[in-house]
This record gives C-alpha cells, structure tokens and sequence, in this order.
C-alpha cells in the first residue's frame, strides 16, 4: 500500500486590502482578500502536499474554511495514487456526503470549500506527476478528460460522446497548440487601472501607465453612478485611443432596465464586453441583456456556481464571454465541464482573475483549454491584476502582456509558509495588530 | 429608545433521525434533520424573545449555524421597534456586508444562515404585535407588503406597482377568507406513507392507514430504480384507489432523458405531479420536462435559493405547483416575493415541508397566501409529516386534514427549553450518549 491522505489542515488567510482601495467595485466596496487554504498532508516523509484554496473576501472566510474541513475529512484514507489516479471519481466522492450537499447543493460555503479540497488534489496530482496542472491534463486522453466530469445534469445539452468527439478532433494540433503556447505565452488583460475607488485622475494616470506597458485591453468597474461611469469611460477611451480594447463590468449591480440604459449611455465609448449587469444567478435576464446589447456581448460566470448554471447560459445564450473562475464551481473537475460546454458552444472562456491567486490558477485552465478543448486564442484572455503575487512559490510570470506557461509541477496553489503565518486570522502577526 | 438587540444566540439542534428510516429519499438516504436555531434577545427584561431557525439534514449544521451568528452579529444594537416597523429594511440591511454576499450571493449556507436570522426577526415581530405572523402579514396593506420586498432583481417580470395592483385587488375578499380559514383551516397532503426506505408490505399499511385518516393526497419517494417505484407506485394508486391524488417526488436524482422515461413508465398511475425530477438549479430542464409531460405539472422550488430563481422558473413556465420552502431563500420577506411571482403567474403555492418544524412555519405562508396574495385554495395544499412536533411550543393542529390557523402570536418557531438542552450538538444528551 502507497501513501495514504492522513491529514487535511486548513488556514484561514487575510489580507487586509481593504486599507487601500485596490479592489473596490460597485458592489465590493472594501474587500479584504482572503483565501480558505488547504493541505493534504500524506503519511509520506518524502511524498508531495497538495495544496489549494478558495478565494473570499473577507468576513465569512470561516465559513469556507469550515466547509472545507467538513468535506476534507472524507479525504482522509484515500490513497495518493487512488486520488491521482481517478481525479473525477475523488470529486464526486468528496460530494457524495447526502448531509452536506443539503446546505447547497453545489453551490456557496460548502461549494468553496469543496473547491479547496478538489484544487489541492490536482495540485497533489501534478506534484506526483512532475507537471504543471495544465500540461497533466493537456496530456491526458480524451477519454480521461470525459471521465473528470460529473455528466448527471448536462446529457440534455452535451453527451460524454459529443464531448470525445470535440476533443479528439483536436488531439491533432496538440503539440503544435503546446509549443505555441511555451514560446509566446497567453494574452492577459489588466483590471488594475479601473477599480471603482479611484479619482478621475488616479483613473487616468493608471490607464496612461496600461498604454506604456503594452496593455491592448483594460476593464473599468462601472454600475454605481452612470454620469460619473460616462466620465470615467470617456476618460479611459481618450487615453487608450480608438484600436485597444475597453470592457466595463458592473459587478451584478443593475436590473435589466437599468443595465441596457446603462450600455446605451457608454456604447458611444466602444465597449468590448459588458461584465455582470445583473444577478449571476439569472440566465433570463443575461439573455435579454445579450438580445439586447448584441453585437456587444455580455460577459459573466465568476460568481456562477456549477456547471449547471454554466450549461444554462451557454444554452440560453446569455453568455458571450465565459469568465470561469478556478475556486466558485468545485474546482478543477467542474472547470473541465465548464470548458467542454464552452467549447461545444463556440464561447470564448477568458477566466476571472484578480483576487488573492486567481491568476494562479486560472492560468492554467485556460492554457490547458488552448492546447486540447477551445483550441483558439481567437477572443481570448485571462484577467490580470498585479497583486499579491508575491505570496506565491511559483507566482504567475508575465512576459509583456502574456502569461508565461508554468513549468513547477502542480497547480501554482501553494503560499509561501512565512505568509501562512503572517497573514493567519486572527492569530497571525498582521491582524493582531490592528484587528479589522 | 426602546428595547434593542443585545445579543443573538444560536444553538446547534439535532434530531437523530437517520436511526430509522423515516425522511429517506433518493437523494437523502439518511438524514437527521437539525435546526441552525437563531434567538434575538433584546435588553428590555419583559419583552419578548425572537426565535427563528433553518433547516438541515445533519453534517454542516455547524456552518448554517456560524453563517447565522455572523449574520446575526448584524442585528445588535437595532431598536426592537426599528426592526418591527421595517421588516424589509431590516433583511436588506442583515445582506449589506458585501463580504459575506461574496459567499454566495443569496444562496448556499449565508442564505440559510439568513433564513434562521429573518424568521426570527418576524416571530420577535409577531409577539410585538400580539399576533400569529400569518395575520401580521394579511393585516398590513398592499403598499406595506410591496415595501418588505428586495425589487432590484425582480422588476423585468414582476414591478412593485403590478405587484400592488395585484394585492389591491384582493383586500376586498380578505375578510371572508380569513372567516373560512378560521371555520376550514388549510388543506394538506401527507408525505409520510412514501419515504423511500419503507418495504412495499410498510408502504402499503401505510398508504391504507392514510386513506382511513381520511387523506386525499398522497406523495411517494422515487427516482432510485425505475422498476422498484412502479411497484410502489401500483400498490399506492391500488390502495388509493382512482380518485384521490398521487405525487411523485425524485428528489433531484435525473437527468432530463431518465425524467421523461420515468414519467412516461408511471403515467399510467395517474400522477398528479411530478416533483423535483433533476437539478434544481437548473430552469431550462425543468421547461422542458414541463412542456413534455403537460398536463401532468412538475413541482419544484424547495431547493430554489431566493427570488431570482422563482422569477425564472415561473417566467420560464417550468414550476407549474410553486413549493416554497420557509428556510432556504431568505426568510419571510423572500418569501413574500416568492408569494407574490407565483400570484402574478396564477402558479398555485404548496409550501414545502416536513423536516423539523418546517410544517410550524411554512402554514403562515400559505395562510397569508390565501387571504391576501394567492387568494385562493383550489389546487394548493401544505405537505405535511407527522414527525417532531412535539418539540415546539406551538406546534401545528390538524384538524382532520386540515392545518388549523395558528392563534398564538409569532412564527410558531419556538423550541421548547428542554429541547434546545437535549438536542444540543455535540454536547447534549441525546448526542453525548451516542457520537454520530
């Protein structure tokens, strides 16, 4: 018998960025960003953890540490090589606790905390195998890729055999994808010069430094005030001139009324994709948003919680632009239907990023969907915030505006130890001194 | 200033039901119902307590019961007379952290916890006010019931000027509704023949049993094993003979090709509904199992998470019996939004209940529904089990199979003291005799 999971540890991480403005939006006005961390520890002296997360922001992160030690716990005997070697059927092991799904099913506290577990799993699994996430499961066959996801709620809209069908046809340009990918990297965008918090002239200042970087697509926060979203887009689009692109996101904010005057008073500004006009649990509502606003396409899906939701969308077509996020669904299983459904449905995913190691993860979901499920970089783009990164042993590298492929083995999860002590709340050394 | 909020207390409640088989289902195989029990204490030593609790089935209550507490946390410091006299504002006001919505939003363990917290608030209100909450409501005009509900989702289907016409139309007729509901009660149907787990000779005696007490509506468990439920099913219509009503419940189990097929084998039994047969997350497959299996009606809605999700599903026509739970979406004032979207869609409301006090609070919806709301009680019933009663204070009467109005002011929410003590998890008696 081989390793065998002996212990999940979980931590409860902070930043307190609600000091600065960095982050706000129309609907998070102070967020302090937070991570419900886990580890699987095995009964290996030599063998790997696996490590991952959950993003929050802040009050409530218990609840997602809790959730996460609650469904963590049926880890606990498994062994490594049963876990790395049937990633799905682990997932829905974790799931199969009757008790707990009834607090979802499949979505908030307890789906956090089941993303924690599944995340660190798979950062397990690439560990083992000496792999970044995106490359074990870019070099899986079709067929392991079906058996990842859970199909009991998606056969209405794609088969498990409609799904071998789309990868296999793009088995053939593979290598070629993965060399692409290695030599040039993945497009990003930038949120950071946007956030709702800044003045007028913070607001230019930021988009003038995005043009000096190289940055051909930015995202402004929008949906609180419309005259002062008029000014700010109109500033934006003056300094990034008429070619580069301008999305806005409104963070759930508005109803249907007030999301299509909204885009009526900022279309003059050209606006690539309009993010999150309202609730993200309203499939109708997108789709009469996209009816509406088209060839403009709505964005959304980081605050969507399963595949379900997902499925629903890209039916509906509510959703232009997929923003997958890596820790809302269960993880990285549930991020590989979402992906399949996206692509079945010719729907570019650009992933929701930002936060405390987003970029992280996403990075590798959407490198692995270039090289073996969307099959394009045509329309897009992971987002990019440049913070907090420094927290990270293998942090999310840029080459210019590009993500560079990862190379250590495992899903880019893990934080430094001396930030896991730092930043533990409350009991860590930054939040003891000044508690929020 | 008046009495204030000095403290919320929260209790972990279970009920180790899962020891024999009663509440099985095909989803649920053993669940030992608990309550995240919630009381609001003010300061004022003769005034009334609040008592509000959400409904789980056992592992993870601690989460629905911490989301409560830091939810709750929200709550101190209120006027007991603010709180009562701004129902709405106050449920408002317990969502405005946006970094516990992060955890949802509005679904999942922060909406549970809410639930717990917002019924609390109305039992509290109900003792102010000397009256059963269900007369509360049906007492206060049209434009004060417009005023408890949260619009900003719900304008694209339902305005608050049509939802006041519609409550405006109906204040003639309150007067002789609630004179037939004093002299009739509220109808009900009995799930307590069906649970999954019972053998057929166990289902039979009991479908028998619920004949000679006079039922006329009976709901089994299905959805595990095709063959095995049309056996069950042709002893319950046998037994049942052709004139009373037979439901079907899947408890979420199929994908929407395995719904058809089973509709299709038990159609023959002359199903009157057909209930949560997939995801409930998921609105277009249940349009679509309704539009085939019409004129047989899916049920649905004890899953649905808040008010967004009743819009689309009756916009959709994919709910044809609304079964709004007490627990799950945010409390009495989602509730009423929920009352309110299924009155514009001329959708019937069956609360869903059963649980552990689910049937205590679920009657004042429907109660409300019918004299000012819903406005009739063709084709509307409360389920009801016959199981934990006799832990409340003011526990539901039936008279023959009817609820009778409750008369004692509040939620009927209470638990009685010795109760709370004995079920306490982990550390009451009941438990600290017998780990789980």
């Amino acid at each position: 018998m081989g390793a065998v999971i002996a212990a999940v540890e979980t931590v409860d991480l902070r930043f307190p960025t609600s000091r600065d403005l960095a982050g706000s939006d129309a609907m998070n006005e102070a967020p302090d960003y937070s991570a419900a961390y886990v580890v699987l520890h095995s009964d290996s002296d030599s063998g790997p953890e696996g490590h991952g997360f959950t993003f929050t922001i802040g009050r409530g992160n218990e609840l997602a540490v809790a959730a996460a030690a609650a469904i963590g716990r049926r880890a606990v005997g498994w062994e490594v090589a049963e876990v790395v070697g049937d990633l799905g059927g682990f997932s829905r092991w974790l799931q199969a606790d009757s008790q707990l799904r009834w607090l979802g099913p499949a979505k908030g506290v307890v789906q956090l905390g089941l993303a924690a577990v599944v995340n660190a799993a798979w950062d397990l699994a690439g560990k083992v195998a000496g792999q970044p996430v995106w490359r074990l499961l870019a070099d899986m066959d079709p067929q392991q890729i079906v058996d990842l996801v859970d199909w009991r709620y998606l056969r209405d809209v794609l088969t498990p055999a409609a799904a071998r069908d789309l990868l296999d046809a793009r088995v053939p340009g593979r290598a070629a994808r993965t060399a692409t990918l290695e030599a040039e990297g993945y497009p990003a965008y930038t949120t950071s010069a946007g956030w709702l918090g800044y003045d007028d002239a913070t607001l230019e200042r930021l988009c003038r430094e995005a043009v000096d970087a190289g940055w051909e697509s930015v995202k402004l926060k929008v949906g609180a005030d419309l005259a002062h979203d008029v000014r700010r887009c109109a500033i934006a689009r003056e300094v990034l001139g008429p070619r580069r692109r301008l999305m806005i996101d409104a963070n759930q904010t508005l109803g249907v009324e007030d999301a299509l005057r909204w885009m009526e008073a900022l279309a003059p500004f050209d606006i690539h994709w309009f993010e999150e006009p309202t609730s993200p649990d309203d499939v109708l509502a997108h789709a009469a948003i996209a009816r509406a606003i088209a060839p403009t396409r709505v964005a959304t899906g980081e605050h969507a919680h399963n595949a379900v939701m997902f499925k629903q969308f890209l039916a509906a077509g509510a959703m232009g632009v997929c923003q997958l996020d890596a820790t809302r669904p269960g993880g990285v299983d549930e991020a590989v239907a979402v992906l399949l459904l996206a692509a079945a449905h010719d729907v570019p995913v650009c992933p929701h990023a930002g936060g405390v190691g987003l970029c992280e993860l996403v990075q590798h979901l959407a490198m692995f969907d270039y090289v073996a499920v969307g099959a394009s970089r045509e329309e897009r783009m992971v987002e990019y915030v440049d913070h907090l990164h420094e927290h990270f042993v293998d942090p999310v590298r840029l080459v210019g505006t590009s993500y560079r492929a990862p190379e250590r083995p495992g899903y880019s999860a893990e934080i430094l130890p001396e930030t896991r002590r730092a930043y533990a709340f409350p009991d860590g050394p930054v939040w003891a001194r000044t508690p929020p």
